[in-house]
């Protein structure tokens, strides 16, 4: 995470920061249904930080090992011109070797995520809205942008249950199941209307919160694909709501998402580039 | 290893560059007389530098896994305004797991380094000075700067040799034997006259080379200590040449260098300091 690419100092709180820099990275563990284990810190530091707030991230870190597992174990601090936080994190797969990956996704499985979508971005966004929001909304978005929930249990549960093939999303269901299309060669179709999308981001966008869901990134729910008949028994294992959104078919590479109607939607791809200086 | 703190761009190779990023973390687990395995590298990019560039910094970081081991197994590329490397190195015990450690010398050790000290830090002072030094010795010193050889295979010998204490020349000899000796609670006795430095540093730098040896920095060779009877079976056991240059004995954590008549030179700590501008 870089100061003015992921966040601005100033606007973010210490232990936020270092909460998402170690749950980015547990929630990539997760998406492979493993268990974090050990974490090296490495962080580049201008000389007019604040030490107590450089301790603050640490605890924040700390914070989200508690919760999600992972134990930071070593690192190095750097001088730099501007703040960067790097987390190397390494899991072990709690499933006898058994590991989710990318590229096992074939056609006529059911595609389903965790939880509800967009939050994180609806928070994001809210940050230029003070007092825009009633309080009980504001507080829900801006903890599921500040606070985000690695799915580790769920991962585990999944691979557990035989599913194959998934990705956390990060950068955007679209954008993160493309990328699980391009690795496994198949085609996506998303049924909008079934994207989870919950009341508070429903009402504190009521334009938007689909764009937000399909694109907003740093939900860090899972992604994943499987067999239809497996989805009722995934939905009665995992202790959070799972939604079928989609599914797998034979055809190019890529993402369609359609209306209740079975119309194509034009969908913007809002995921992250890095080397673009905005979201596109 | 940030751009403008430990290497300016268009001063440095890409290839010596990843070289250099790889070599460093190999070091450190040469020092724990422990054998790289897997490695994680993270960059941070400016949009405007050349892919070509960053590919063959992946070349510099391959041929130096090709060199003292490890693989580079996954990591992560994120935008940046400076030009950032992180290598994240697992190692794991060749030795039954046993390893070197900071905190294990005890008084009456003695001490002793592999190889010779300084060139490095004198092949970084030759570029400013071009044209001032004969080829051979430019190219001498400017290799050991440019491509230092981590201590692998020594590290390994020394651990299955029995001895405990070590750590790795990356900051200088004076500052890194202070780093043992604050962890293990011991004062260390350095006598100038047996510090190592070849031929080539002590032409380039007739006033200097004691100077370089002591504080210079990046060499990556190992100091160790152990019991004064182990050095001569070291010595034959490794294929670089060790010296034995001081002792430890029981007083404060810190560092006494004497000359050959006893006398305690006053040691400039040379050593790299994040938070300061410049070299002390």
């Amino acid at each position: 995470m870089v100061e003015g690419v992921h966040f601005s100092s100033g606007h973010v709180e210490w232990t936020d920061l270092g909460w998402k820099a170690m749950a980015a990275s547990q929630s990539d563990i997760a998406a492979m249904g493993c268990i974090p284990l050990y974490a090296v810190v490495t962080l580049g530091l201008r000389g007019d930080l604040p030490v107590d707030g450089v301790l603050e991230m640490y605890d924040g870190m700390l914070d989200a090992c508690e919760r999600s597992g992972g134990a930071i174990v070593g690192g190095d601090i750097v001088r730099s011109s501007e703040l960067f936080v790097t987390v190397a994190l390494e899991g072990t797969s709690g499933a006898d070797g058994k590991i989710l990956t990318r590229d096992s996704a074939s056609p006529g499985q059911a595609i389903a995520v965790t939880g509800s979508l967009g939050c994180s971005g609806g928070g994001l966004r809210l940050r230029s809205e003070i007092g825009a929001h009633d309080p009980a909304t504001a507080s829900h978005l801006e903890d599921a942008h500040s606070r985000p929930s690695p799915r580790v249990e769920q991962g585990l549960a999944l691979v557990q249950s035989g599913v194959l093939a998934a990705i956390d999303i990060s950068d955007g269901l679209v954008d993160d199941l493309s990328k699980l299309c391009e690795a496994s060669g198949v085609e996506a179709i998303v049924h909008a209307d079934r994207v989870p999308a919950d009341d508070f981001l429903r009402k504190a966008y009521p334009d938007d919160w689909l764009e937000l869901a399909l694109g907003g990134g740093e939900d860090y729910e899972l992604l994943f694909t499987g067999p239809q008949r497996l989805m009722r028994a995934i939905e009665d294992r995992l202790d959070v709501p799972v939604s079928v959104i989609g599914e797998m078919v034979d055809g190019p590479a890529e993402v369609s998402v359609l209306d209740k109607d079975g119309n194509v939607l034009s969908v913007r791809r809002t995921g992250w580039d890095h080397f673009k200086l905005t979201r596109t």
